[in-house]
């Protein structure tokens, strides 16, 4: 029983969130958070500044989906991801994986196969030659891994002081096979049954630890992963799924949320059946972390009908990536975008999202 | 006479140049440069991290080319491009136009016809909010004049200290039209004529004079421009067109060296017949940099087989960005990646490109 409390129909119990604070002064760190400061960054300059009628932006997905009579009957996905992450190199992975599996994963989430990516590069001066080394073969094995290559891309340098080492931003095209079900973060619906492939939280604590050196264990290790074969395979299983995320940045709840709002409906998760690893639960219970909020990049969070989940789960879990996959809440009638968490004592309690990241710079 | 010295067959005067120093250490300023520093880093560590037989990226197209049996009988061009420039305004300009044209101009060096644009952002605390807009208004206006949507994006924010106000990397997918030629940067023979679609260095010097302040006057503005309608009007009038560049950094200098390397030829350049406007001529002038080496970002530079090069002057003629488009030289027998230029006194010099940019981060 993980969503007892979220039955169809449960009235949605949380409050507004206060109100964001204008937009205007200078850009914090914030900002590039996966919590409200960053979607406010978004809503108000970002988005309107390219928003125009008929431009897949509006849909607000991981990826745009491109149509269009030059391209025959061929749906494509297109998307990009700026990699800051910081360290570089951390236990489970590197930017370098980390940008290939990002952006693989944004198109998985438009139901597609990923094909080609680009990879930019911004250097700092001083930066070493070995690191680049390394980070370029770690993208290569990534590549590979996932089956796509990279075809083009830039190089540029910034003087000592003006960058961090290594920033990567990788874009990427995949094809969208046809009979792909449609998936919206609209689409959500009271009654529906929400999945996550596997464990919370793993990415965002083993960045963290390496980055403040906690030594928290060889065990805690990112799960920077390829995703695009569970996307496959779920919309194989359950093709009335309404809406794939991958839960980045501001974690689990970010993602739900923002289905949520374009829904017009909330989320009530179970937390007992959130799936962790031992280590990232003794980490996230020692920093005080919740694992909702916690950025995962080998992860997949799907909105299925009650009568595809089982169909969902059983397929998940026949793939070594998605082998602690799990239903861990429901969609539920209420304030567009709420958040309710029934906790393993019983009680219930409201999630917002916090105005900026527990931890910047995870991704 | 534009091209005397250069007539076909010529024997090639130049020697190698100088070995370059191994690929150790430390990224330096001119690893991100047009010169020979920024070709080596390419050439040993990221080119080779990437090339696989069938990879497009060995065709050291400004875009790759995708052609695929999931893409029916369509042809893409998809290309990406950071941008690090510093002053982030310039006169003519600023990144966000900067960085919508110069993946569009990627795309039309292979042809296309630029459709859709992703956008990531990597801001730095601190950095004025009202500049971000400034700088996304511009892009919208950019892409708007192109033709081109920004359909996807990211934005990620760094320490202050950790960045350097604003880093803008676009990446762009473009449709090639069926019937378009192949252009390819080995497809150049002796004989063959360069074109230039207008004048050169206007970018490069405008951004060094903003940088440093050097009051050079009010007319010395960037040239940055979308190309991808002198692209199709060339292609049109020339269809037997070898291969299109758009030459940033390291200016036509570094563009003909990377087609004359790639197709076993050199290049002879008839000085007297490059366009220069006359506040670039001037400020050229001032400060001792040679034209061929600036960077250009607005402007094609197109290698034509001698039958067609009339008609294709006049279509770029006929076009408002194409007024002072010129016969600049010729493809010549002789060292792959050569270079010489005819004097106007009639003296003739070999040209290597430099170890490194003469202006870092113009781009």
């Amino acid at each position: 029983m993980t969503d007892a409390a979220a039955s169809p129909g449960a009235a949605w119990p949380g409050a507004c969130p206060a109100p964001l604070a204008p937009l205007a002064g200078q850009v914090a760190l914030g900002h590039g958070s996966g919590g409200r400061l960053g979607h406010e960054l978004l809503k108000r300059l970002v988005w309107p500044a390219f928003d125009a009628p008929g431009n897949p932006l509006g849909a607000r997905g991981d990826a745009a989906v491109l149509a269009d009579p030059a391209l025959g009957g061929a749906r494509l996905a297109f998307s990009a991801d700026a990699y800051t992450v910081s360290p570089l190199f951390f236990p489970g992975g590197d930017v370098g994986a980390l940008a290939v599996h990002g952006t693989v994963n944004d198109l998985a989430c438009a139901g597609a196969v990923p094909r080609w990516l680009s990879a930019a590069l911004v250097l700092e001066e001083g930066f070493p030659l070995e690191d680049l080394a390394r980070v370029l073969a770690s993208m290569r094995r990534a590549a590979d891994a996932a089956g796509v290559l990279v075809v083009t891309g830039d190089t540029k340098v910034v003087e000592r002081g003006k960058g961090d080492g290594l920033f990567v931003v990788t874009s990427g095209v995949g094809v969208v096979p046809p009979g792909t079900p449609a998936l919206a973060p609209d689409a959500c619906r009271p009654g529906d049954v929400v999945l996550v492939s596997g464990t919370l939280g793993d990415h965002g604590v083993a960045v963290l630890s390496a980055r403040e050196r906690l030594g928290l264990g060889p065990d805690l290790v990112s799960d920077t992963a390829p995703v695009h074969d569970l996307a496959r395979a779920l919309l194989a299983a359950a093709p009335g799924t309404r809406c794939l995320r991958d839960p980045t940045r501001g974690g689990l709840a970010a993602a739900l949320v923002e289905l949520g709002r374009a829904s017009g409906a909330g989320f009530a998760l179970d937390e007992a059946a959130l799936p962790l690893s031992e280590p990232a639960r003794g980490a996230l219970e020692l920093l005080g972390l919740d694992p909702l909020f916690v950025a995962n990049e080998g992860k997949l969070c799907a909105v299925v009908p009650e009568a595809e989940a089982e169909a969902a789960l059983v397929a998940w879990r026949a793939h070594p990536l998605g082998a602690r996959a799990a239903r861990v809440g429901r969609c539920v009638a209420g304030r567009a975008g709420g958040l309710v968490v029934r906790t393993p004592v019983g009680g219930q309690r409201t999630v917002e999202l916090p105005r900026t990241d527990p931890l910047p710079r995870i991704c």
